[in-house]
């Protein structure tokens, strides 16, 4: 990235062509929240108006024959690779990030058995570490916790860990780990490597194939903007597709779903993750964002994104110097993944305040406050407007106030 | 049921209310395909419409905390447990049936232990087999198959069986198992049952309660009108909400979500199978019609139901007599589903050209053409009609055409 990136002519084009295939939010409203919601395209209402008439209300069971509704789940996947660095046969959207990291636990217990233990952080993303209790509490592993990434080495000492699962971007600080780095630290130790790219996929550089990644999941409705709640994705390096049953079997997951055959035999590659039928009108909303990232060039958004977070952390220096937040999240660009974080005593409050001047961002307990510009659709003029308000609500003392009091958001 | 049901005002009032809030389909097409997707209530679009606009592209990140997207799973888990004949609090919707039937099958498991063998039927909805042998396959349990419910004594004899997994009605013939005779039967020899209700609940008269049953699962969108691909239901009977850990622990199954405490708790009740973040499209679609079930009286909908299916059965005995359909769901009420299967050499290619003449039905292989009448939105007059078509179908031979001779629909 260099400092002057958007005085390209052809980024900004890119930006605007980008940033026009989604619909704008309420007039006024700056929107730093894609580590939470990513903006909805412009035709995911036009698309679903689409599938509810023609599909639901016409074709009803036809639908299913006539549409690609059962090949929606893979299309959606090969349609994200690009951004993930994956091969397009190698990632499928179903399920949500939880129940896909249960399952790829599974997955990475059984390639690597009889090595029976799951590295996890102890303070990763709540749901991650219940996921791998959830595996621990049924009898089928153990869970090995550790305090942060500078006690793997001991972890992995024992020789029997079979998978290490990991968050890319932590999701309070946004600290970024060194995926190829860390990857071949755990290969080293016999081990497979678990990542969870709910905070960057979407937003950074991805290069799954390039850092020769067993696992991956992600979180389909923050930047990759599938919509509230939508599916997760899945990732399997193709050397370990064929080594394991899915943890949970069903009629998607099958080598020949209409076969209707009584035995279960599990799909080739990836696609036997995809246990039951797709969530057609969820992967409605995923498919107008899927055309979106077949266009988007990785190193393009990578870039881009790298330019729109410091230039935010630079203007927050610049204008709320002395008003009380601190650089939660590294300095350093590959450092720091999909939003950028503060600390501040108040977070919640000044969130709150924040939300109500027209900036949506997010907090996170105990005072992390959350900035999370999208790449395809933030800009300069929005960063400066953003930070503006925040100085003013700042300086002002305006976040003390009583209505600002609530539980964090 | 009386034969005189329709004569009743009353009833014909309530019918009328009820088809009334769902869209009508394509013109001069029937649609008895309820079996495969039920039809869109009429505000299902608004309601969508809704959410994309003022929910995602608005709100954004907000609407987590200011809408209900988050209660979602036991709103309309409340909302559909009148017509299943459960508590309200004893349902939640969410992930899809293979997934809940995954969940279910450890949930029995685990309360039964050390008791391990699943009992399932060896012809069941291919998917429900593979549910258990996935769990089987990880080394959980051992699957005991059996050819039909009158090998279940001989199944229970050894004493080790766990759960009982069985779908209410089948997917082919829609035979109807007797529910509470057959839970006694399991309870007596020490086990659980797991009823899967996908082909009769939304269509007949349901007593989850009454009949004392332990687990069940279904799905969201046949009867039930959820949407294409819709989430499915998961009931826990009170006497074992407590007492396992959900097989997929997850966020949305911890007693306090939003604490992010750092070890699993489960939260109270059925609650705990909720893993992961809900999806807010596919629970939107399903809220318009659990507005509607929660007007529905459960007695009425079984006399509806049952009115239109023997109305169905009379009329294509009158009409289509001798014309090759052979009746293969059984004749008396009690031991039919949801819909009415005819065996017929053929069934694919009659079911094609049907479709062309404007009666969706569906086929299963090898020879079952199944015809599956909404209890909310059929009528009289459809019947009628469908049955005079199929007639001419049948007596010109039309299904015949070479056109017609694909594959199964």
């Amino acid at each position: 990235m260099t400092p002057d990136f958007h005085a390209r002519e052809s980024d900004c084009i890119i930006a605007e062509t980008l940033r026009a295939r989604f619909a704008p939010g309420a007039p006024g409203v700056l929107y730093f929240d894609a580590s939470s919601i990513g903006p909805m395209p412009a035709d995911a209402p036009s698309r679903m108006q689409e599938v509810l008439d023609a599909g639901w209300r016409v074709a009803r069971r036809r639908a299913w024959n006539e549409t690609d509704w059962l090949a929606q789940p893979k299309k959606l996947g090969a349609a994200i690779a690009g951004v993930l660095g994956a091969g397009v046969d190698d990632v499928v959207v179903g399920d949500a990030t939880t129940v896909n990291q249960f399952k790829l636990l599974h997955h990475a217990l059984t390639v690597r058995a009889p090595r029976r233990v799951m590295v996890v952080e102890a303070d990763v993303f709540p749901s991650n570490r219940y996921a791998a209790e959830g595996v621990a509490h049924a009898g089928h592993a153990g869970v090995r916790l550790i305090a942060g990434i500078h006690e793997l080495p001991a972890a992995l000492a024992a020789g029997d860990v079979a998978v290490v699962a990991l968050s890319h971007v932590d999701y309070r600080s946004s600290t970024r780990l060194p995926m190829a780095e860390i990857t071949a630290q755990v290969h080293d130790a016999g081990a497979c490597v678990l990542w969870d790219l709910s905070h960057s996929a979407g937003a950074l550089g991805i290069d799954l194939s390039g850092a020769d990644v067993d696992f991956a999941v992600g979180c389909g409705y923050k930047y990759l903007c599938g919509g509230p709640g939508a599916p997760g994705f899945v990732y399997v390096h193709p050397r370990w597709q064929e080594g394991a049953w899915p943890a949970i079997c069903g009629w998607m997951g099958h080598a020949d779903t209409f076969a209707f055959e009584p035995a279960f035999r599990p799909a080739p590659g990836v696609a036997r993750h995809l246990a039951a039928t797709p969530a057609v009108l969820a992967n409605t909303a995923f498919g107008a964002a899927a055309e979106v990232w077949k266009t988007v060039d990785p190193a393009w958004l990578d870039a881009r994104h790298r330019a729109l977070s410091e230039s935010l952390i630079a203007r927050i220096e610049r204008e709320c110097a002395g008003l009380g937040l601190e650089l939660a999240s590294p300095r350093e660009h590959a450092r720091r993944g999909g939003h950028v974080a503060y600390r501040f005593d108040g977070a919640g409050a000044l969130a709150q305040a924040l939300v109500e001047a027209g900036v949506v961002v997010s907090a996170r307990k105990p005072d992390a406050l959350r900035f999370a510009a999208h790449p395809l659709t933030a800009t300069e003029a929005e960063l400066g407007e953003a930070v503006a308000r925040l100085r003013d609500i700042l300086a002002g003392g305006r976040w003390r106030e009583p209505r600002f009091a609530g539980p964090a958001v």
